[in-house]
């Protein structure tokens, strides 16, 4: 009798899992290192319960994946075995390549290089480890694999990964009403000529999901407090790179160090695997062992926005529905200076302003409906669901965010 | 130490009765008798656990109009505590006057009385019982007491009613993502100016409210299966009330027999008050114990009908977007009448054609929205909400529904 | 594609139907029946929400059963598909030979038929339909099948069934400190030669099991509200056998009236196959639709206590630890009789007195445990399981139980 | 309109925050710290949810000491407004005085100082910062106050917080069965002459609760893999405050490098107020930064286990019933040393073995009932609840764990 190796997921129950090699994978310390990064970076800012980590998200995910694939196969798609483990691969590993505050620090710690890159290649890496028994993950994961279905259900409009992490966010911050009932969606998917599509009485569960979703980015993701919070915490990393890169040493860990001492371009990971194993071993307590340092560091940006962190007395932020005009702005500016009492040069570090902006649907990637008559359709077309079309039109909202106050000395 | 009332509810966890009036109200044979009608009908035959009755509703109903007034008080709002009992009663007995299968027999049974005339005519009569204590309910319930907010919270787009069926429909047919976020609607709202608004930062609530209103109507009120049993308890109470009224009778309660015989409508209630206390004898059981009969009733009609309840052999239906033509249900017609070989004079029983609609937002009857500014605004207008203008297109959908075979000897 | 039949159930999201073969049997008029049977009688009274029914137990069951055999499977028990579906059939119907409100009534309707015979009998009939295919299901639900632990999965003190009902009951109920963990249970299970085991680390699990079990007893099962509910049934059916026997006809329906005419024994049922398809008709509706007939039938006995359900007016009830003395009962009994100005011969009728018992683990029926070392040991030797051995005890709770008020004429 | 301070907690919906005393006492730097330390230390790595912190755990049962104690107002205990904000006062910071990873490391960084008299410190230094306003909280949490109520709810064995934590812990590790029904216990809480009692009908709850407890303990607190981490972890602070009193600087946090180096006792945080102002910054980032950094540190003890950490590559624990012998002991350590390749010295680094102990109910701190017939018995000693008496055994368990295997270079 051989045991199962199972996790307690307050959101399933229980996730099993399935096999040799994706234990292993979960055991790798590149996964591992998940357990230290938060699914919602400084979301629990606002909902304290917001801790959950990318770990958990990615084992969640292929725990939807693993019941995605036994319905299909109940509906008569064929899908070899090969098949089911690879694509549940490709889906517990499809944010491997994320930092720490991921969204965040893509565009200040690093200089702009999309997670999903790293996640190639971090997935590449370990396909070397482990003998190339991750090709097929990989061909999924990068939509090499002829059967397109596969990666529609790990990187679409309506992936599994949305699947998990909709619920996880709303279960762990309590904003019981982004609920999408992602039971339902599974058991309405269907594959049609190797693609994905939904059965046309599930179709009310689709609109029900995209509304949630758009709930969960204004409720959530893009909250006004989260998005002051992030906007802090980029400040934060570029005053030290400015500072690392005039030459100070910070008594951080060395990967952290290298990453604020030196500007990275996607082809320096690809030209260097030692770079990419020094990002493999960053974390979110790399960044928040810096925080409790540079709140008694000498230098008063990284003080006081770190004792801010500390204190939760963030930016103070103004979201709207209307830009800001440039003289509104330079109004605030000045303002702030003159109320901080800080040289010009340095308000970049207490003052933002900038746009966040958001989708229902996007038509571009569409969902596909499958009729009862067998026709394939995306669902904005549908005929009962005037609200899908509307959804595709982006939303913008412009924020100017500033520190309430400074200790100067 | 005085014993607090309390009753379990599994979507609350409890429900505590506040005062010696509600608890006598709630003792009332009328009250009582809410036990015995479920909120939703025939639902149970496509979600089976959704047998949940109006008793229970109605108590859900009074507990979240409590959370509500308590809200409203801490923001400032000032309630007397008469106004409080009484909008609590108001809550507790608007739906009172439901018989049993409401919607579906206000239309066969009675002669299209609407249950809120029914509702007000036995709130009167409790309220000569209680000695006049129900006055300032009465008032609030008929729209009459000046603070519209308190009406506005029994009986309008964003009522307690709704708040509460939506969730407890929700709980007990377990369309989780039909869950509407009643705590955080209700932490949203305020008076202003005796109105009932919504702060704006709600207003994600609200849109994601009126979607889920949306899909529960369509996935569960208005699903195929519960229009088709719906059509057949008509047709059956109305071969009923046709023999009845050609002289049969039948071994059914009294008061129920009295309503097969006697085409009543709502003056005959109003000049005459014994024909209330007989409507609110009326049950699910009278009707469900006639079934029961009936099954062997010789009349094939009320015989087969009854049975196809009783093995849940309904009607099939189609339900689809575009309207049939005429000849199309001619047609269906006609090869209805060959198949199952009966009369064309009976074929109304076993053949039912029509439309149901629904609609997200009824624009007649806004829901306000409070400003940062302290502007009362429409929801629909408001700038980022672009689904809500188009939620209030009126959507219909038209059925054809017909026995599938009959046992005619 | 073959669209797979699932249920929507609040408590475990979908239930899937398996087999076109289980399909068929759901669908039969004798399982549908099932619908209108409620799981806890009468506890409604108390727990409002508590109107959930066989069917949806019996298929609940039926769906923790595959996860179980899923699991068994995992674990390196080879299980076949037809010994699969012969266990999910078992399971499913378990309970099929209860009657309407069935422990009351299998004392007062029948003459004291255990409802597992009914069972067996009605498997039977519906083997005979099912030209045989449901043999294998039959020899494991009579535990003739040799691989024990099948039938201990259908029916021992860790059966499938309890870890429906148990989780079920506390859903609906509300009595969520019920909780039992059935999804640990099931990960813990294994198969010992044959027989079914525990792995040591669930113990706590068990322990947990067992002392929530007890907590539904006394919290639910044995409540004193339904106890004296039940006792009022048991009484009003009594009255209704009397007086049909003396020769009264009902307007009820038939098979009730048959039921009410005839005294009838197991050998009646098992010589005379009529006699259980009369059964077979009966449900909840057939009482509760002559409860709402006999509100108003000239026999003051019906009448009172049929007024008394419909008013939620029900015998006052007093449970204690120690029993009455003769004498008391004796006092009680004769006040009650002066109080309600009775004849003696018709006290019965609204006077009532008994035990209820539970015992939280029995001895005799152990659950085993697979330890670490791969010895198999009865829960209650555990070391560190003080509680189970105590749990073994009997507790027994006295009551007396009568009307607080009757309408004479 | 003054609008209200609320709390989205995914456990109990909204949590309110009901005075401008209590929002600047949870905005103060002190309790904004304890966001940064998780509930359960290292459990996380058994139960991947369970990364609640301290923060929400306090604001909880400050949310179920309101509940409580407008219940008990209810009830018709008296309760001025000053006691009940000084209760929920009092439970918000019963645990204010804990450190990072509290538990294993009041025994290690700390010289076994009890947390709960650095709370007191902790309370008093706040109560100077408000001029006072804490005074009537601090005399209920020293159990000064005479009535007596008020300390139980705070601290005893049935207090608000264990029903938080219970109920929390549980929500968060998805440890279901382990539910205790807080709701109903706290309904069944009444007060007479000023103790804390709990309605004899209750006795089931409490039964329950302390049953859940247990199992909580066995299957979470004392998880086998937990004890190994925590053992783990205070095998580390041990290396660190040996080369730290040897002289040896670490790139730390002034504060956590101030612990390492000074050994503190409880007179020192008296008689020192800034002592316990560098307490108050340390939190689990200090720690988990340290770990960041020694996991390339120099010495193979801090290098060897911080990596283990950041692998989870645990120490290999055994925990049973009874004691290992000395002899085994020696055996064990011995073989770990020859493996392991270490000098006898550091073998304590790598090995360890002890015991853990819990106990149901603690007969010294008894659970009081009030009967129905008004008098006060110790829970243990009612008639039908055997367990009890048997769940106040103390359970030990045995452990060794030890490291399985080192990089030495």
């Amino acid at each position: 009798m051989k045991s199962q190796k199972i996790l307690n997921d307050p959101v399933y129950g229980f996730i099993t899992i399935p096999s040799e090699l994706i234990f292993a994978i979960i055991d790798h310390p590149y996964f591992q290192r998940l357990r230290r990064i938060r699914q919602l970076g400084l979301t629990d800012f606002v909902y304290p319960g917001a801790l959950h980590t990318r770990f958990h998200h990615a084992l969640g995910a292929m725990h939807l994946m693993s019941i995605t694939l036994d319905n299909l196969r109940l509906k008569g798609t064929d899908i070899s075995d090969s098949e089911y483990e690879a694509a549940l691969i490709a889906i517990l590993l499809h944010d491997i390549g994320h930092g720490p505050f991921s969204h965040a620090l893509e565009f200040s710690l690093l200089e702009g290089i999309p997670h999903e890159e790293l996640s190639i290649l971090t997935i590449e890496a370990l396909n070397r480890e482990f003998a190339g028994q991750l090709d097929l993950a990989i061909s999924i994961f990068k939509n090499k694999y002829p059967r397109k279905f596969l990666n529609q259900l790990v990187s679409s409009q309506l992936d599994i990964d949305r699947l998990d992490y909709l619920q996880r966010d709303c279960f762990f911050t309590g904003v019981s009403e982004g609920t999408i009932g992602a039971d339902r969606i599974i058991k309405m998917m269907a594959v049609h000529k190797d693609q994905l599509v939904i059965e046309e009485k599930g179709i009310y569960s689709i609109e029900n999901f995209l509304s949630a979703r758009r709930l969960m980015y204004w409720q959530v993701y893009l909250h006004k407090t989260t998005v002051s919070a992030e906007k802090m915490l980029i400040n934060l990393i570029t005053r030290a790179k400015t500072l690392a890169r005039q030459g100070l040493s910070f008594q951080v860990s060395e990967e952290f160090d290298f990453f604020l001492k030196n500007p990275l371009h996607l082809k320096d990971f690809q030209s260097n695997p030692q770079i990419l194993e020094q990002f493999l071993q960053l974390d979110d307590f790399d960044i928040w062992g810096a925080i409790k340092l540079w709140k008694s560091h000498p230098d008063y940006v990284l003080k006081n926005i770190s004792r801010m962190f500390l204190t939760r007395n963030l930016f103070k932020i103004n979201l709207v529905n209307d830009p800001f005009s440039p003289e509104e702005i330079q109004e605030q500016m000045e303002k702030t200076r003159q109320k901080l009492a800080i040289p010009s040069a340095d308000l970049d570090y207490f003052f933002s302003h900038g746009k966040v902006s958001n989708y229902g649907y996007l038509a571009s990637d569409r969902i596909n409906i499958l009729t009862k008559k067998g026709k394939v359709v995306d669902v904005a077309t549908a005929a009962d669901l005037p609200n899908i079309k509307v959804m595709s039109k982006i939303v913008e909202k412009y924020y100017v965010c500033k520190a309430k106050n400074l200790i100067l000395s």
